[in-house]
């Protein structure tokens, strides 16, 4: 008899992963070769000339978390690849270290090494999510290049994507905030994220039928966290209203949202370099030529690399320094967030500081 | 005293509508030559040449529609503009016909002329909503033409965007879904949507101070329709969990997708004549080199010129067709609906009925 069939999709969903980074790891010119003729033996030179590759897994001691290290612990060994683990201590609830001590044994089960936690001060900047994201993504990193590894699994699932999508939704900024988290990330595609096809229900089920025991965070049912509340209340709202396949849709339009604004932001860089005069300055008249929403990212790029800060720079700066350009009336000099102003002067646009 | 504040945003919205009309009217070279001469007197050469202009509002009796009536009534005079008004009656509700009577009525006391209802056969296609939409844009693709309209002003609001946004993205298929409602759309740019940016609260307000009664259609509560559940639960409840500016973040979500997807169908458009080869056969290495999101595009746009009908065909049908490029191990042929086939061969992806 095989595994439970949510034990089966969480491994296949771990297995994939793996082997994109052992072909990853392989593409090296000689190594690329080999893999060319005989795929099924990719993995083998890569062990021979280096130690066998280290996956850490980033875990909560959730179920998310959970069924991907026990996942993790699965099929790494299969692979040739050591698997790790590390639990990252954000020090925001009374007894916070001894749940990371916890986490740490419950790793040390599962067969992983090395396992380690890490506790960290989280600051104020951006707002309590933003400051706990940040403090754990600068231990991951950390851990990440004292241990060697190749990658760190995340445990984000399509319902965290759906929420994500969501969060960005309500910032009406543009496709580039409706595209999620990505599956790849980080310095040299150190994030991995096995679980964004796979819904939360799925991780829940195999952690159970596996008899690993969870931890459900307080802080993912307090109503005070935005995401809290699209999750318990936003997000059922809307699938009753929409119907169940909301979240399906919800973390598709995320993947279609990036690929589009990675195209466009290519075709603007491109386009940059064609309407800038010898000088480097803009020319209104060839900008005025340029599709809308590419028009519109180098107008973006141009105030943000003249000292704009990019969160601070809303839809509503870049349309009303666009209408410069497509409803010139002889308007004063736009002011912009960071001292950045952007003025018409002889058919050129002059975005600059001070 | 001025007018109510909600009476003067609803009159401006469609005095700038009115203005654009009557500048896109004036488009012939001499009058261009006379509307940068004197932009002020841009109205003016217009009705010398020909009569004067017709707008038509499209009015259900409900509070958006009869504020837009309203002020329509009330700017078009200004600007030697007719506006007449059309109320069509879809016959699902007893005692329709009646109601469509009451709103000829008050049509013609607000002024307008010519006014008339028109009464339609609702269908069956596409679902309830969809039926009596397409029905009643074919009466008023009919009544413009009768009357020899030059526009139809639609009462959608913001927070009609914002749930036709939601509406869209339960069907994950990509940032065209998101881009809601044009501004102008329609044959010659025939629709036009005044209120897009308005409020719904400020269309009921400016009826209320203006005394004018309006009918409450009670499928805009009936909960067996999916943008009824979306207005009343939905929607109120992605509010509470995101907060105010939701709807609002909605809109310009809109806005910016039908940009971004308007420059990559461009781009689309451009790249296909470069990867077919003499044949006009498509080229899989061509292709490959594309961006995913100019490729994708491409292969949609052969898969329906090919037979294959726009509605049925979704992402993950050309996610499988872009296997046959980026993945090739030999695959064999994919089906798509209309009985579209698509299969690699030597090189080249070829997409043909039957």
């Amino acid at each position: 008899m095989g595994p439970h069939p949510a034990v089966a999709a969480i491994r296949l969903a771990v297995r994939r992963v793996l082997h994109d980074l052992l072909t990853d790891h392989s593409r090296t010119p000689e190594k690329a070769a080999a893999a060319t003729a005989a795929p099924e033996g990719a993995r083998a030179p890569g062990r021979a000339e280096r130690p066998a590759p280290l996956v850490l897994v980033a875990c909560s001691g959730g179920a998310d978390s959970m069924a991907l290290a026990s996942a993790l612990a699965f099929e790494a060994p299969k692979l040739g690849i050591r698997a790790g683990g590390v639990t990252v201590d954000h020090g925001l609830q009374p007894g916070s270290g001894l749940r990371a001590d916890e986490v740490v044994l419950r790793l040390r089960e599962l067969g992983l090494d090395p396992v380690e936690s890490i506790a960290v001060t989280v600051g104020r900047e951006g707002g309590p999510e933003a400051a706990a994201r940040d403090a754990r993504y600068a231990a991951l990193d950390d851990a990440a290049l004292r241990h060697g590894a190749d990658a760190i699994l995340l445990g984000h699932t399509r319902d965290d994507q759906a929420e994500t999508v969501l969060l960005g939704l309500a910032r009406g900024s543009g496709i580039r905030s409706l595209s999620g988290m990505a599956a790849v990330s980080g310095a040299d595609g150190r994030y991995r994220r096995p679980f964004l096809h796979l819904d939360r229900q799925t991780a829940r089920k195999a952690c159970m039928v596996q008899s690993l025991p969870v931890w459900d965070d307080p802080h993912n049912a307090d109503p005070a966290y935005t995401r809290s509340r699209l999750r318990h209340e936003g997000l059922p709202a809307l699938e009753k209203a929409l119907g169940k396949g909301v979240v399906e849709a919800l973390a598709r339009t995320a993947q279609l949202s990036r690929d589009d604004a990675d195209a466009l932001d290519a075709w603007a860089s491109q386009a940059e370099a064609s309407v800038r005069d010898a000088a480097g300055q803009l020319e209104c008249a060839k900008l005025y030529a340029l599709p809308p929403a590419v028009r519109r990212r180098i107008l973006r790029r141009a105030a943000i690399e003249a000292g704009a800060p990019a969160g601070s720079l809303f839809a509503r700066h870049i349309e009303e320094v666009d209408r410069l350009i497509t409803g010139w009336r002889g308007q004063k000099a736009i002011n912009l967030p960071g001292k950045v102003v952007a003025r018409r002067q002889g058919g050129r646009l002059v975005i600059r500081q001070g």
